[in-house]
C-alpha cells in the first residue's frame, strides 16, 4: 500500500502545518481546585453547579465557559472560531450539544470516551493540516455527578467504591489551535497515532485502569516503533487515566514490548488528585481528567521551558450501563498526540 | 480572518484531493428489505437479529458485516483500510465499538445522532484532503430495537406513535472512500459544510422532523450561499430523515431564505419505506436511514448515471433521554456532503 511521506509507519501521522497550540483554558470543581493541580486551573466552582439547573446543564455550561475562556486567552472572539471538536460521556453527548449549540461554531461531536480530548486534539490538527480552516477548538468535559449517575448510581445511594476504582473529575479543558503561518515560538502538535480498539477481555467496570492499559500500550509502542523513537525522545509520556491499577499494567506489558517508559510516564489521573489525602482510590478519571491536566498543567510548564516534548495519550473505556449488564467486557482505546516546543 | 482557498465563505470546505467513492454496501431487516429500496440492499436478516445475542449485539454484527461487505466490494481487504470513522444512537456508541473493535483498524468514534454518516463521511473526506491516508471507511448504523429500548420503551409495551414520529431504520451504510491519484471516473467527494446546532425551542421529542428542520435549512442555505450555487446546481438535495412535517417546513424556511428546492428535494426517511403500505408515520429515521439510503439507492444511481451531482444533508436530534425528561428542547445538526460525478 502506498503511503503519503506524512503517514509513518502503520498508523502515525505527521503534521507538516504549523499546527500551534495558541491557548487553552480549564475549569474544575472543588477537589480538582483542593488537588496538586488546583492552581493551573482557570476557576472553579466549588458546588460543581456552574450555575445549571441540573447537573447535565451544569456540565454544559462548564464546558462552555472554558471554550469561551480558551477562545479569550487566544485573544481572538467565538467568530474567529471556525469549527469546533467537542464530546462527553453521557449518552448522545448531551453534555456538549447542549453546551455549545448557543456558539454558533459549526461543530463535530467526537467520542471516545476519556480518551476525548486525545480524538479532538487529533482530528482538530487534521483539519488545519488539510488547510481546511485558521482556527480550530477541541474540548471536551466531564462531572462527577453526571458521570455516576450516567454510569453507576445516583449519588444520594452513597455506594461503596473497589479500591481499584477511579473518581470521575469535574472538569472541562479546552484548546484553541492555529494554523501559524508565522511559525512563532510555541507548543505545536506534531505527530499523532489514532489508536485501534483493545479488548483483552475484561469485565470489571470497577477496574477501568486494567481496562485501557491494553490500548495505550498498543497506541504508544505504535507510535515509538512507527517514527522510530525511543522513549527517551520525550519528556513525558502521559496517559489519561489509568490511576494506579492501570499504570502498573502499562508499564509492564510494555516492558515485554521492549519498551521502558518507567522515566518518562506519568499518568493524569495519579496527578490531579492529592492520592494521601484526597479519597479518590485508583486516581481520577473522564474526560475532564486528561483535559484539565493538558490544559492547564501540562501546557503551562512546556511554556515554561520545564518540558519540551510530550506524548499525550489519553485513554477510554468504551462501556455503557447497557453492555456492562449484558455482560460484555469493557473494551479501550487510546489515541496519541506529541506536542514539542518550538522556538 | 484569512482563509485559504480551500475554505469556501462561512464554513464551507472544497476537496483540492481527488476523494473518490471507491465501494459502498448496505444491510437492512425487514421492513427495510419489503420497502421501495429494498433492492438496493446488500443482504438482509428479517429477524433483525443478525446472529446477535441481544439487540445491541445484533446492531453490532450489522455494523462489522457492511463495512465487511464495503471494503470486500472495493477489491480491498480490512488491513488496507487505515482509518475508519463510525457512530450510531446508542448510549457511549457502544454499537460501533462492540462492532468494529475485531477489524484492528484506528477508529474514530463520532456522534451527530442521525446526521452521523454526513459526519463521518465529512472527517474521512479531511483526513484524505490532509493527505494523511489513502483508504479510509465511513460507516454508521441504527437499529429499531435498539433504538425504541434506547429512547422511549421497551418494544414489549407496544406504546402508541402519534402520526408526526418516524421508525428507526434497522440498517447500516458503509462507504469506502480512496485518495485516487489516477482520478478514475466515479462519485467523489468535492465539497462539504459541516452543521451549526440549530435551536428553535421545539420540546416535542415525538416530532424530530420540526426539531431538525432548521439545522438542514442552515447548513443548506449556507452552503449554497458559500459556493454560490443555486438549487439547481443538484440534480437531488438529500436530506435525512424529516419525514413528511419535517421537509414541508425545511421547504417553507428555505423558500423564507429565498431559496426553493421544491424540485431538488429528496429525504430518505421519506423514500426507504413505503408510506403507502408500511405503518411507519412520518417516515423512516435513525443514523441508518441516511447511510442505507445513501450506501444503496443514492451512489448505485449516480453509477448508473441517473444523478451526477447530490448534495447529501443527513440530520440530527441531538436529545437523550435524560435531556427530554428534565424538559430540555431537542436541538438538531445537519452536515452537507457534495458528492459529483466525474469522468
Amino acid at each position: 500500500m502506498e503511503h503519503t511521506k506524512k503517514k509513518q509507519g502503520r498508523q502515525t501521522f505527521r503534521f507538516t502545518q504549523p499546527v500551534r497550540v495558541l491557548s487553552s483554558a480549564c475549569f474544575g470543581g472543588a477537589m480538582e481546585q483542593q488537588g496538586p493541580l488546583g492552581r493551573y486551573l482557570d476557576g472553579y466552582d466549588e458546588t460543581g453547579k456552574f450555575d445549571g439547573e441540573n447537573w447535565e446543564e451544569s456540565e454544559s455550561h462548564l464546558q462552555r465557559q472554558t471554550i469561551e475562556k480558551a477562545v479569550e486567552k487566544a485573544g481572538l472572539t467565538i467568530k474567529d472560531v471556525e469549527n469546533l471538536f467537542c464530546g462527553d460521556l453521557l449518552r448522545q453527548m448531551t453534555a456538549s450539544s447542549f453546551g455549545v449549540k448557543s456558539l454558533g461554531i459549526p461543530v463535530f461531536g467526537v467520542y471516545g470516551a476519556c480518551s476525548t480530548m486525545g480524538e479532538s486534539l487529533l482530528l482538530a490538527s487534521v483539519l488545519l493540516e488539510a488547510e481546511l480552516a485558521e482556527h480550530v477548538v477541541a474540548a471536551t468535559s466531564s462531572h462527577y455527578a453526571t458521570a455516576e449517575k450516567e454510569f453507576r448510581f445516583p449519588l444520594s445511594y452513597g455506594n461503596q467504591r473497589p479500591p481499584c476504582a477511579t473518581w470521575t473529575v469535574t472538569g472541562s479543558g479546552a484548546v484553541v489551535l492555529k494554523r501559524d503561518k508565522e511559525q512563532k515560538p510555541g507548543v505545536y502538535v506534531t505527530a499523532a497515532t489514532p489508536g485501534k480498539i483493545m479488548d483483552y477481555g475484561i469485565t470489571d467496570k470497577a477496574n477501568m485502569g486494567a481496562c485501557m492499559a491494553p490500548a495505550a500500550v498498543d497506541t504508544i509502542s505504535t507510535h515509538l516503533k512507527d517514527l522510530d523513537r525511543k522513549p527517551e525522545y520525550y519528556d513525558k509520556i502521559v496517559t489519561g487515566d489509568l490511576g494506579n491499577v492501570g499504570s502498573d499494567i502499562l508499564l509492564d506489558l510494555l516492558k515485554a514490548e521492549g519498551y521502558d517508559i518507567t522515566k518518562q510516564h506519568m499518568d493524569c489521573g495519579m496527578t490531579i488528585y492529592d492520592q494521601k489525602f484526597q479519597d479518590v482510590h485508583s486516581g481520577g478519571s473522564g474526560c475532564g481528567c486528561a483535559a484539565v491536566t493538558l490544559a492547564g498543567y501540562l501546557l503551562q510548564n512546556m511554556r515554561e521551558g520545564k518540558w519540551k516534548k510530550i506524548l499525550f495519550v489519553p485513554t477510554g473505556a468504551l462501556l455503557s450501563t447497557v453492555s456492562s449488564n449484558e455482560g460484555d467486557t469493557v473494551p479501550g482505546i487510546a489515541h496519541a498526540v506529541a506536542l514539542e516546543w518550538k522556538e
